[in-house]
């Protein structure tokens, strides 16, 4: 098993020191600019020039399917969203301190896809300042400082969001009040993952009470995407969440991964576990690359931290942010994308399982609607194979497939293309894997 | 003189619970949406509809000068930005994880406006997001924990930079790791501005050298709008900087207020006083609306903190942010509106220095370029006259200019329009405040 326990990316990332291949004056010049903040997808990085629905064109005109990205969820350039965005710059542009109508029409339309506790939207530019924001009502609500986070956990880049995202810290781990806890398909849980999760944050609480700082908040991402993906069995979180609650925590849904219809089932991930948030927070595709992002929340919370601190965003909730997000919801209703979320992500995963079948280095396949987690094992021992996920990655690559992988070990190859993707795509990648692990078989 | 330590923001703002007004649907409806992180200027909010140049219209169709806003610096809804922005929307919106021209092409623009040393850009969301990047920075590299801030600053909403806002912080002080110092025209200075500050700043370092905690760094918004706007002597800084330094500690230049050319003088404001920053961050009027804002840092400094932990900004970055970014460079450039506010603010400041000659009640006039502080003050014993300021903006907004306040006591009146205005519109101030302070005097 890989020691590796910081998930595929730095291990596929360009590595300027390696001083490999800074063979493109493009490449000298960002790792220039940008210095070590330069993050680049694989060892020789890709020059992307333009892209549409499902599809990107990199400088030498050639075209890939975008299985990687999640911000373009209702395709990329979409030419619905961009109108809205223009007609909006073209109007009017300013901060959230007067009135706009569109602002306002954007909100209602939210919450309608929300419990109605969950009455009042605070608008961000990021998903890391939605995060930020929940810790601090959890935090001031509660009057305790502890957080229960997954093991593999990302939520986000704030000095604060930091702490609580262990897969962000390379050589640390968290503080002392945050208590981390097994993703919930480890073999930890047994078979019962609702029983074991929530065992596994019932001791976490005792822990965080032990250490004098109780608990603030289990903060989840519904689909665990960084974890490695877990769906099933969906319901699992409710006793976790229950049993927060009864410690006087709070619950913060955490969906930049999997809201906007991405798991197909529901609009929301925490929707197909029957449970009821706290507070929710959204970002990646809700402007479908505008950055726009929010924070929801029960009224009393936003109330009491807001006696304490004033909380403004310049940039959250301006028209323009509003009219991004008002069209991609209007895609993703006329388009019915959450309804072909579920259908095709049905279709991949019934390929995928087919191709398992005889294909012993596929392991289990996880997910729903269109966040699918495959896990590449080594075929003798079934443990994971981290470096089988590399050439699997760069492997599609040159079969024209852009796609990235998650969990501890990295051997998770994360399966989450754009909310558009028809049959006819589903099968362009099909048919790419299977070459992919035939040529890697000899 | 007021108690009032909160500035006018509060003091002017819509109150829900008042009753007074809930007239307006729309505004039930914000109220509803957004709860009590709701921050309308105005008792009677104004529901805006559009905006072009210096000027803002609200649903009635009445226009204001807009005195306020300082995003969009270049012009509300500029059709050069937002051509920009559209076409690169039509084209590609992506993570910065590939190589994309166009980003590479404004980092290379705007570092050559920024000292040499300053090699490498870490684009962000926010402002907010850039000054907690900076602060994580300082601490690694200085192993210390302390900040010094002036005492009415503002830097952002994250949990960590709002430790060291002391304004947005409304009932407490800011944590033990921050000390606060008095803002630069202080009457505990006296004359010699550049001696007081740095001794001010001496008393800081050695406070958190005896709590524990060492210097990371003096976090300075060399243009002190939070506090007031206190711009002279240029130069002035320079001995704080100097003390910082030599105490292992860093200076960051937090260039969202003062930045792009707002002062007349220089395209930044650290420029002003002849210091060279370890870090600059900014954001605000960066894209002219479009949310974009960055850190620009030394390399060593980004180094030691990229060994620690990764730092990914989805949204920070994208060819869409690079392109609205460069095309408000270029509207600076092509528009000539460093030089336009350095004039125009000029002129502006002599047309009140004239005014002040026959009414006492202005007090100070101070700034440079396009930002402008100018104080409101008692008649008979000099001091702060926030009601007086409150009256005078609520005036100004009957005579449609939107204005707001600054300082401490909320009596500094923050005279901050788009860099374009032109001399026409400074006379329809003028005559505006004119008109505003005869009425109010009888």
């Amino acid at each position: 098993m890989s020691n590796n326990k910081r998930g595929i990316l730095d291990m596929n990332a360009f590595d300027a020191s390696s001083q490999e291949s800074i063979a493109s004056p493009l490449l000298k010049r960002r790792t220039d600019n940008i210095g070590a903040a330069s993050v680049l997808f694989y060892k020789k990085p890709i020059e992307m020039v333009s892209a549409r629905g499902c599809w990107m064109t990199d400088v030498a005109g050639e075209r890939y399917l975008d299985f990687y990205n999640n911000v373009p969820s209702v395709g990329h350039c979409h030419p619905h969203v961009t109108a809205a965005i223009t007609q909006q710059l073209e109007t009017l542009n300013t901060n959230s301190r007067y009135l706009s109508e569109i602002t306002e029409s954007y909100l209602e339309k939210l919450k309608s896809t929300l419990p109605p506790e969950l009455k009042n939207v605070v608008m961000t530019c990021s998903g890391s300042e939605a995060n930020d924001l929940a810790m601090r009502i959890a935090k001031t609500n509660t009057g305790s400082q502890g957080f229960i986070v997954t093991a593999t956990a990302y939520h986000g880049n704030t000095e604060y969001v930091t702490q609580v995202s262990p897969s962000a810290l390379k050589h640390g781990v968290c503080p002392d009040y945050v208590v981390t806890i097994p993703e919930p398909g480890s073999a930890a849980y047994g078979d019962d993952i609702e029983a074991g999760f929530n065992q596994a944050v019932s001791g976490a609480i005792a822990l965080l009470t032990d250490r004098g700082y109780g608990v603030a908040a289990l903060l989840c991402d519904s689909i665990f995407s960084s974890d490695g993906v877990f769906s099933d069995p969906a319901g699992f979180l409710k006793s976790a969440v229950d049993t927060v609650h009864r410690a006087g925590g709070l619950y913060i849904a955490d969906e930049v991964q999997p809201g906007f219809g991405r798991t197909g089932d529901c609009f929301w991930g925490f929707q197909r576990h029957g449970v009821v948030p706290d507070m929710v927070t959204m970002g990646k595709p809700m402007g479908n690359g505008f950055p726009v992002a929010a924070l929801v929340v029960k009224p009393d919370l936003l109330q009491n931290f807001c006696d304490d601190v004033g909380y403004f965003n310049t940039f959250g909730g301006t028209p323009v942010a509003a009219a991004a997000a008002m069209a991609v919801m209007e895609v993703i209703e006329q388009e019915g994308l959450q309804q072909n979320a579920k259908t095709i992500g049905l279709y991949l995963r019934q390929q995928l399982t087919l191709l398992s079948k005889t294909d012993k280095r596929i392991g289990e396949i996880r997910g729903a609607g269109l966040f699918i987690g495959l896990d590449l094992c080594d075929p003798g021992t079934g443990e994971p194979a981290a470096q089988l996920a590399i050439q699997v990655i760069n492997g599609l690559r040159d079969e024209k497939v852009l796609i990235g992988a998650a969990g501890p070990y990295g051997h998770t190859l994360k399966i989450r293309p754009p909310l558009c993707l028809n049959q006819k795509e589903a099968d362009f990648f099909i048919d790419a894997i299977k070459k992919v692990l035939e040529r890697l078989a000899n």
